[in-house]
């Protein structure tokens, strides 16, 4: 069979909830693209982040861990020095893992500074990369914000004849009113208008075009190209044709409910307060919104097709694998809620499509796997379609490979775990909580929901009688809640408790090392009586390790001989 | 007032049980030395340290960090490059942090490898060497193992005229029987025979004669000297005249029962059958090692007496905080057990005394301090004497200095908690675990002493009513002891969950930045409605960061003009 997995096409969408796409079910947003990707792949049906936020999803994608492990909790926080990612796991085996398009990453310039890593050295380009290669770098929103003043966006918007200052802000963030009026791509009641930007030079178009340059440019050594979308991420502004495709009444129907604002929780209570809740709250913004999220959406699908036609010319399709992901949802005035930061389905239940060109995946194709998985199964995934052993003292994620293959694991996870660290919002400033103690976490099982939060009372959802998340049983005293409760409190104990640290030693080193043994082999005698029992238990020894070192051979030979006298060499004390 | 601490003495011994000193209650052996330390400053008489075991122990003393957050957890794991210690810390405010004897440390080769540091550079010297600065560094026991294969105590002994291949082997290590025999210090049952290595010239004198030549040669800067002591760690081989000074007699009497080894918890069951355990059982055996043991331990005070005068006449008494303290303790056959690796007192429970020449310090100069205190409250201890601000994103302990002011503070700790890796012992391969399950944790809350043990029943000891720690009643089902295991298991559940890993920002800068309002002034317009909605936003705004960059102001100029239409710059798309 001439199909082998060589290359990887990681593919994420930011801020895009997996309902969005006509494979997971979208009434009027059609993705036939997606879907046709779909249809040669694995739609998985729970699919979870291990955080609504960007940075700490991305990094958990990228390191295989979870935000408990490689502890980047918001978007501002950098992965510390160190950490390793899955650019770093690839290197050894010889894979090029390239950064085409966003990465919400800032490098940790104290850590560099304190390792002496020179920041435009190749080592500390890549830390500031998530561990990628530099191809196309390209965070978009606004250009002023500590990202790159001038990025190669505004250098090719330039290029063909677009003038201005600012050319992201005036162009691809600028939509055009019915009068011709120019208003910002900034405000939500405006997402429904056309962005001034065409299309075809727009953020979504460029970056796919920038990854098919890197596929013409890519050579012979295999590579892992991580395509990473801005859109469907606010600013909600699409060009034409796409912002004039769907009307209001093609949105999924707001889910909420007056019983969510009666005695709500407090940290739930604090985030409807956030502005962005507030303003979906207005009569007319969703509205406009819904319009603009799917019409940026139904744009990626459109360049998802130009993108996979490219790599059929190629070839590239018989040995490309290709997951399309995103890093969380979008609440789009689900549950009172704007933006992302909790943990209801639309915002953690993302979109994951793989599909592997390896004829053992053949079985599974057009299907749909149930399993409970997670975006740090990514990872590992990666390193084991480059042939890496496994690293479970490093990732915390599992390789989905089995799945794919058809041949589930006899064990897989129980819970999936979403992490939410909130100091850097305004919720944590109005409910006077200290960062430290700013921290929710979630343990799903399919079915129930509990999310524990430092200093209130846990949430708790029952997503078989309640899907929609209405009803929060967190403090219901029914002793079914309470039992749930207590058991996926149990279960995150489990979770927060696993070793995560020793990273430096592989479990594989241990369990093939009598470690004991070796010491002992080494010359290290703990617990020996005298030489009689050294000789005893050195019949015993494999002594590979000694063997090694001719002394230690020597001295064991020596410290054997009963007595111990004549060859302990005679010097003279001063 | 003339006193002011600027300089630390860390001084740690391996191995040493608090109650083997005659301040800590020992009824014979003798340590006026010590004693007179903790006579001028105090006495920590509840002191848990991380985990029974040398290396992770000592990371935790070095990080201020549990091992659940920086991840040593048994002694030939690197710390990962990139993990801060006290070196670090100290660094930028202008000290010196050196070490001078033990510290137990695997450099991270691979973590080096992978950031592009060179191990011979400064900074890959330090990794090395746990952050500090190299001045002398002597891990002890067998030098083929790994370590050093000439370390410098070699030479110094080939200058004062002892000859052999292999001197710490030959001298250090090698005891002479009645009958003028030599036998090797490794054995247990010859642990009470003089070594060949006279007093002056012994690993303990070496060490101290270092940590003199660092003090002389110091200079002006600020220093902490990291003193580390191999003893009483094994061999337990100590030279005449310590070797003579003490009977069997004169030892703390065994701790263990029969009851123990009746239906014992599987773990505690493996423990017992180590090597080490089996042949403190054997006759004769705990009487030959508690004469060295507390040789060892006599001579340490006596090196202390030394030392302390040296310090005295140079006047750096006046200006040293010098910390006493230790890495874990020794069984020396209690509980069936010999070595170090369970959570019962005489491991765990170490000696600490801290003298500070601050006069804030005078209030409580000879007094015993109850508070249940950490190993990693010493490096935030540090921090605070050479006036660093706490950095509690990465140091789980806390500053002692309110303790030693005799201002304790508020609120302190419920519970300590140490933790083992039991993955490298015997005992994981006799109970077929895998490495990951191989862990214990303890919470000690200064009467219950809760042990989680991955994959079977917990333990719990009641100090009050079982200050030896007989009694596990881990399995008991009396209503009282399935309330406190419950309660303990739930405190270590908070411990585990504690973010640790947030590095990179500190709680400090995320409490002082109103974050979203911040990400607005910046230009990233986050759930704003319309330009009326950003103008009524704008009067609330303290424009601080916006006014770092003119660029920003003008564009939120610009959007917030009602409409916002001319000033959008007309350049032509391609």
């Amino acid at each position: 069979m001439s199909r082998r997995t060589r290359n990887i096409l990681f593919i994420m969408c930011d801020q895009l909830r997996a309902d969005h796409l006509s494979c997971y079910g979208h009434p009027k947003l059609h993705t036939p693209h997606i879907d046709a990707l779909a249809a040669r792949g694995v739609i998985f049906d729970n699919a979870y982040v291990q955080s609504p936020v960007c940075g700490p999803s991305r990094m958990s994608y990228y390191t295989g861990r979870y935000m408990h492990s490689h502890g980047v909790s918001w978007n501002f926080v950098p992965l510390k020095a160190g950490e390793m990612t899955i650019g770093d796991h690839l290197r050894p085996l010889g894979v090029r893992s390239v950064l085409v398009g966003k990465t919400h990453m800032r490098g940790d310039a104290s850590g560099m500074s304190r390792l002496g890593i020179d920041p435009d050295s190749q080592v500390g380009v890549r830390i500031a990369e998530c561990g990628f290669d530099p191809y196309e770098r390209d965070d978009g929103i606004h250009p002023y914000s500590g990202h790159d003043p001038d990025p190669s966006y505004h250098r090719y918007l330039r290029e063909h004849g677009f003038q201005g200052d600012n050319l992201w802000e005036e162009w691809a963030n600028t939509v055009v009113d019915k009068d011709g009026t120019f208003r910002s791509g900034w405000y939500l009641r405006y997402s429904n208008l056309p962005a001034r930007i065409p299309a075809e030079h727009s953020e979504t178009a460029y970056t796919t075009g920038r990854a098919m340059d890197f596929m013409r440019e890519a050579g012979d050594q295999p590579w892992l190209c991580h395509l990473s979308f801005i859109k469907p991420h606010w600013p909600y502004a699409a060009p034409a044709p796409y912002a004039g495709m769907y009307t209001p009444e093609d949105a999924l129907p707001v889910v909420r409910s007056d019983e969510e604002l009666r005695d709500p929780h407090p940290v739930y209570a604090a985030m409807t307060h956030h502005r962005v809740s507030r303003t979906f709250a207005q009569p007319g913004i969703r509205d406009a919104v819904m319009v603009g999220y799917m019409a940026l959406v139904k744009q990626i699908d459109d360049e998802m097709g130009r993108l996979f036609a490219f790599m059929q010319e190629r070839g590239l399709l018989e040995n490309t694998m290709i997951v399309f992901c995103a890093d969380h949802g979008d609440f789009l005035g689900d549950h009172w809620l704007g933006d992302k930061e909790l943990f209801h389905q639309p915002v953690i239940r993302t979109p994951l499509i793989i599909c592997d060109p390896d004829p053992r995946a053949d079985a599974t194709r057009g299907t749909r796997c149930q399993a409970l998985v997670e975006a740090v199964d990514l990872a590992p995934t990666f390193l084991d379609v480059h042939g890496g052993n496994p690293v479970p003292h490093v990732m915390d994620g599992r390789s989905l490979r089995p799945w794919l293959f058809g041949k589930p694991p006899a064990q897989w996870r129980d819970i999936a775990v979403c992490e939410c660290d909130y100091s850097f919002q305004d919720a944590r400033i109005e409910l006077q909580q200290p960062p430290i103690e700013s921290w929710m976490r979630m343990a799903f099982d399919g079915r129930w929901k509990y999310v524990l939060c430092e200093g209130y009372r846990p949430m708790l959802f029952d997503l078989q009688s309640d899907p929609q998340e209405l009803h929060d049983l967190g403090a219901s005293e029914a002793p079914e809640h309470v039992d749930q409760r207590r058991r996926l409190h149990e279960a995150l104990f489990q979770w927060a408790r696993r070793p995560r640290q020793r990273v430096t030693v592989s479990d594989e080193l241990i369990e093939s090392t009598e470690v004991q043994a070796r010491i002992s082999e080494n010359g290290i005698l703990i617990g020996y009586a005298d030489e009689a029992d050294l000789v005893a238990q050195r019949k015993l020894f494999k002594p590979r390790y000694a063997s090694h070192n001719p002394l230690v051979k020597e001295t064991l030979d020596r410290l054997t001989r009963e007595p111990y006298l004549a060859h302990a060499q005679e010097g003279t004390g001063a």
